[in-house]
């Protein structure tokens, strides 16, 4: 609130950037830090990039757009019980939009390994959107007056309850924005040819082994069909997102929050985003579990999971062009090889398989970090998050790839796809309900032995007529009709 | 059907058992094979006995009866269909119902490591039913008259489409009747608890380290909402295990099941069994992949997450008697060390942790084998299936011992809970709205270093009074009300 | 040692085996409990059982055969330290003896979801030779008189460093028996079969695409030296496995073993085995953790590795017959389908992939067990040691089975392989040197469009005469000699 | 080799960069492409930008470095052998040189998200160079005369050899450079540590609950024993990969590469770098499989999990300060919570967890990927040196980190220590082989029930007195000497 006593500033709409070189005095409750001049950040920034510079991951920028809305949410609802004067609010708030917009993106330099809660995070964004609060009313930089990074920036909130806030709120949009729709794209692309293809009647195999036809479409619906439950469960997952811990504060208890802090910050934070988010109903399971982003991550690896027999099949059926199944012509994006020249490789497939591989990796690590919370705080979020952004953002782009340059432009070779059908032995299969199992089967096995074709075995066994033979095994008529099977 | 000129066999109903000794010939496609006399499984079973003796694992039982189940809703459906004639469906099915019984567990040796499409296991049944159904009609074992196994009990079926089948039954068994109801014991229970200790103030820990309070009641109550969670995504995995397979036949097509199958045995299991089973919209994909399988295992995946948070902390609640935690006391079930007397461990936290760790593993067994599908078939459905009932049952027993030998008759140490409050410097974090949160930082690491109790340090920083500080510094108004945060 | 005055008892060698119906009381220091009667085990292996029956996984038999030798060592170096009654040793000596023969392998039943230090399991032996014991002396069984499971059998020992002496054995005890030599025997068959087919010239396939040409003999060196690296690997993570903790008692400090008992036992315990064991040189990391375990079930891990590409290369150099890669020729050990009569499927292939990614998802487990130590004790014991011997026992009788039911018995189709040769276009890799890479890219590219050869695009390029190609592009010309490359 | 009337160009000295601005044609067997007139890049790394944008994920700059050690070698040994002419080998050696030291790092833009050999980068790295040493001819940029890219750069190699030499050699890079001697400093920090306090008596715990007495030096000795292992298994996965697949070309037989280009190469490079880098024996495996790298990330998932535990005791230790076991006292690196006023939490410990944790998920998806490769190709490369390169980056930073930040300045809280050892009741332990083990079990019983010191329990039960109490239990004898147990 408004301190009695206590000028209101003369606010100036500056824009973003601080013109000064050398090094600015900057504290905490440890003491004074010097920091680069020219940045927002402050003293417990400054920290954390000198004890935790550790590899080149660095904490995904969504997840401080992320934290810029909730920042945002957090000062207007602290606003309107009046707990907050509202130019502090008006400041903070335009300083929540420039980090939500990404013009703030390069102030926040912390790495994934710091503390397991993300209050190094946190604290960067605090002091970030402190400091350009100063700035646009006049204020000293670093003086934490007349807007303090934990007293007002922070007020209501702990990293405790506001990080797993975050990102939640991040994985959602990279969910909506990127994933689904790129997975949903796939979809409709491999939908198109299935339906395309509906006709093309080709072997099946099982075991990798020759079994009955069925068609080129009905293959690629077995694709379109994975792909739309994949869908729905990432819908399901994101639905689990959608609860919010913030108005938990430090252990769930909400100590520090006004009353109603939950739920008026989660409608907030709906009206900002447009996504359907409400508080989460316990706050104790939301601190202390990361439960609902685990679940989410199971979606991913379900996707995973789905992507690499796809891509997999896809591979295969490619293989060749002379010497393996050659059943698809998938587009030659660039030169297969340094060695063997004119090779064309099924590049895009072993990315996505790759790709595939790495979430089911990143899954191990989320489940494990998910299980080690401990009492009121799950102190393993920052390789959860990172995990999940990674993994989505990589299943995205790589959907995106795949579809673009390789599933468009894949094309039939129908004469080697007919050729196989005629030269199959499990045709017989269709003999099998009318001369009994074990008779179809010596004829198969005979066929194969002397080479033969089908027919030619299964008349010289005397168990059906040549007329018979054709009226029984006609491959168009053995692959049903639909996806549905029988 | 009836074939013509097939005369109707006299029905016996001769108990389960083969009075014989010694070995009885038995033939499939390959030729003849010796099995033991007091046996009903035939020559695909005896040589899947010797090439697949692998290790100790054996194909769990559970399948075996769910597959009693598949067995009997397809002979119904023929027989209704005019393709079975009723006296080999009569027979058929009293065979099935012995298999689902449990009274022929005992004829289903076969091994994990095998085919990876089930086959073996699906034609240990269908040898198992064929005999004993020629045994009630008084034929001779090991003729397949004049029930076969391939063409009587198989009929218009695969193992490709039957096996997912009884895998999804045998899954959705375990959950619907051990797995959910132990699980909601246990949520039960620790709701009692959270509700009987609602108002035990306690001390909160992050990092585990000492932070602001709350109640013992608010900590279990997140317990509590992790299983309630847990729960609903056990339901929710289990409707995606209601979509059956059968009626694809060998590869998705449907051939040589009959028009209307697909959707009449779903019907019928549905029936015999009263879960909501229906037929899987896209063949191709029930065959081609396991995905409902890969997305249920991680449900039992998520809720170990869950247990291995909730079992940790009871354990390190409970560590001393003296020199830990010290807040729980846990039952005495057994001595604690054969070294040192007197000692009790938290046993049945470490055997749920165990068991959290053991499914994570066998999750990435599962996400692994269901990436592997290729073409037509995922042929890794035997380690699929073993895993996932492996995980189910061992999570469900699990939570049944935990609950009953240690979560109901956990007590609470109030007196060691009550001086840790009492005890705690984080109690300051109500002084920040008031002193700002610098000032009460400084009174905090003042107090920790002298020493002394935090009101001594607050009253003498001189921010506030003695009368302040116990007005806000109160415990008891620190901690809420209820689950849901501020 | 022998008390003062105590009367040495009259040793009578009765066979194993307890005469006796209904129940027994037995009592540790919680107090009495009822066991059957015709059972040695006590007080503490019957409230395991009450509080432990979780699921089907029983502590491996191996554990308990190598806790007979942990034991009997002790024993003697307990009497040659004058310690225990000469008497007291040959009667535990004896009970011990036939533990490690296999003759009470009835009286261990417990489950491996027990305490993780293994308690139980050790008081299971120390209760059953204690009472065995008794019974040789001809003493009350139950009385723990005169020979007590906690005084005497266990003496100078804990579970806490026992238990993984025993389970270092038990491993090891695995490797040398059975992984170790299955894998050299499937080594050494590859390596035969790469020696008999050396010349056979093949086509090479890299990305799945055709490639230049390779012998047969060649790629299945590859396999060879696979398993090469993967025994000595074996052999080495065996080797981190000699260091015992027995000695370490309770917490590291030997407390209550007399000096020198580390050394003694680790060197009764080689002399006994012949396998050479030594004392862990630090017991605080060999109770404290299990890395040498977690370390040792990664050798298994790379073996899974190893074989997955090895079983998946056979299967789809089989796949087929007509329509896939063809080169290979498995055995037809059972029919393939139950639906499609006369088919074969590469069902020991299956199973051994099935095995791998079992032991990949184990690993996973081992790992997060193995990481989940505390203080002076790692007390996810028994989850570790059921998950390597699972491992090691699949591995060993796997490859046993894929060597005798499939890789003995692998022809060629040299048929196929010499078309494929013929047909390829990477051969005309061998030009670029000659012409250069692009323009011998051209003339891959104008074949392949064409559906010409490679011979006549060549010549028509202009690039080289007819001569000059079948001078330089000669197939048994380009696979080098032997293994080592160029 | 010199072609035959071959001008010799003249070389100058110009340096590192492309005065140029708008886009340079340059081309490859797939036709013409335009890039950036101001990067040496070509035509087949402009496509895989264009077609595996994918995620933030670039390859390593390391495996680049590396690549440019096997671009120097295999152009020293095709010199010396006649092959390439000396001029253009001094241009490639200078060129590759400058790609060593990191002049040429903003030249390697591509994504680990693409083809799975690496030939995309290989092709990058022959572009760069290639283009590089056309400059210092002054030859026309893209013009791939008068030093080629395929036919000069690479002679003699194929991505498929010399990418897994790569990977080798920036993995060993690694281990040298930082993560061994990191992982020895923290090593000898502890092990100084653990001298300091080799004779601090504190209490044990097991299965987290008090146990008996040992030194924290003793403890400590635990953590440094865990790591001398570490660091013995690091080196040991270092052996393995000293076996470089150059020289094997396309398929591992070496095509196109003259005879003794394998052993040559090899040797180079180990001339060049210092590490005994010898030829693989077997270049069929070496090219097939990535096994050395999948043993060599287990030893970095071996650290991870010793990391885990020690990095774990620590923060336990430290939990507090009032209301946990609060034994050890962290460095206070920054302000713990950003509402908590005054909180310290163990930062350095969760980030080290964190660490770990990400590496044993990066473990599952390495072994994975091993086991992905098909016929003479493992394509799954890219994700397997990314994780490596990835693990051993945040291992060895991480350990930096921890060991200034944390290990280094963790202190004793002597009062905690010594106060514990007096309440613990497990005392008791050293009276058992005096009075035996039930007896003292009900003492250490009858001392919790009463609140008793076990003193008094002991001497009132009757069974020792005082003075024998005060000879026996002596906390300080009960410990041992160092850490070899008894």
């Amino acid at each position: 609130m408004q301190n009695p006593g206590e000028a209101i500033p003369t606010y100036s709409d500056v824009p973003v950037g601080i013109e000064a070189t050398g090094s600015r005095s900057e504290f905490d409750s440890l003491g004074s830090v010097d920091v680069p001049a020219d940045r927002y950040w402050g003293a417990q920034t400054q920290r954390s990039l000198l004890h935790f510079s550790i590899g080149n991951d660095r904490m995904p920028i969504e997840v401080y757009r992320a934290y810029g809305l909730v920042k945002k949410a957090c000062a207007l609802v602290n606003e309107r019980a009046g707990r907050l004067a509202d130019w502090r609010s008006k400041v903070i708030v335009q300083a929540a939009d420039e980090a939500i917009a990404g013009k703030l993106d390069d102030e926040f330099p912390l790495f994934v390994w710091q503390t397991g809660s993300g209050t190094q995070s946190n604290m960067n964004v605090n002091e970030v959107l402190s400091n350009r609060a100063i700035q646009l009313v006049g204020g000293e930089l670093g003086s934490q007056r007349p807007v303090g990074p934990n007293d007002h920036v922070n007020m209501g909130q702990s990293s405790n309850d506001t990080f797993p806030t975050a990102m939640h709120i991040a994985a959602v949009t990279e969910l909506d924005d990127r994933l689904i729709p790129r997975v949903q794209d796939l979809h409709d692309e491999i939908a198109a040819k299935a339906a395309q293809w509906a006709d093309v009647v080709k072997i099946g195999r099982t075991h990798l082994e020759d079994a009955v036809p069925l068609t080129v479409g009905q293959e690629w619906s077995g694709y379109s069909a994975q792909l739309t439950a994949c869908v729905a469960e990432l819908r399901h997952a994101r639905a689990g997102l959608l609860e919010l811990a913030v108005g938990g504060t430090a252990v769930g208890t909400g100590l520090n929050a006004p009353a109603g802090f939950s739920l008026d910050v989660a409608a907030e934070l709906a009206r900002l985003t447009g996504a359907a988010y409400v508080t989460a109903p316990n706050k104790f399971a939301a601190l202390g579990s990361l439960d609902p982003m685990v679940r989410a991550h199971a979606a991913l690896r379900g996707l995973a999971v789905a992507l690499m027999k796809i891509a997999n099949d896809m591979r295969w059926l490619a293989s060749g062009p002379r010497c393996g199944f050659g059943e698809l012509l998938l587009p030659a994006n660039e030169p297969g090889s340094s060695i063997m020249p004119g090779k064309v490789n099924p590049t895009q497939c072993e990315a996505l398989v790759m790709i595939a591989i790495q979430v089911i990796g990143n899954d191990t690590a989320v489940a494990l970090a998910g299980s080690q919370g401990n009492f009121e705080l799950n102190a393993m979020r920052p390789v959860i998050v990172n995990n999940f952004l990674h993994s989505a953002r990589i299943l995205g782009d790589g959907c995106g790839k795949f579809l673009e340059f390789s599933v468009r432009g894949t094309t039939l070779n129908t004469d080697r796809i007919t050729n196989y059908v005629s030269e199959s032995l499990m045709l017989v299969t269709a003999l099998s309900p009318v001369i009994g199992y074990q008779n179809a089967a010596h004829i198969a096995e005979d066929a194969l032995a002397k080479g033969t074709t089908l027919r030619d075995a299964a008349v010289s066994s005397g168990h059906v007529t040549a007329e018979q033979f054709d009226s029984v095994v006609d491959p168009r008529g053995m692959v049903g009709n639909g996806a549905g099977g029988a």
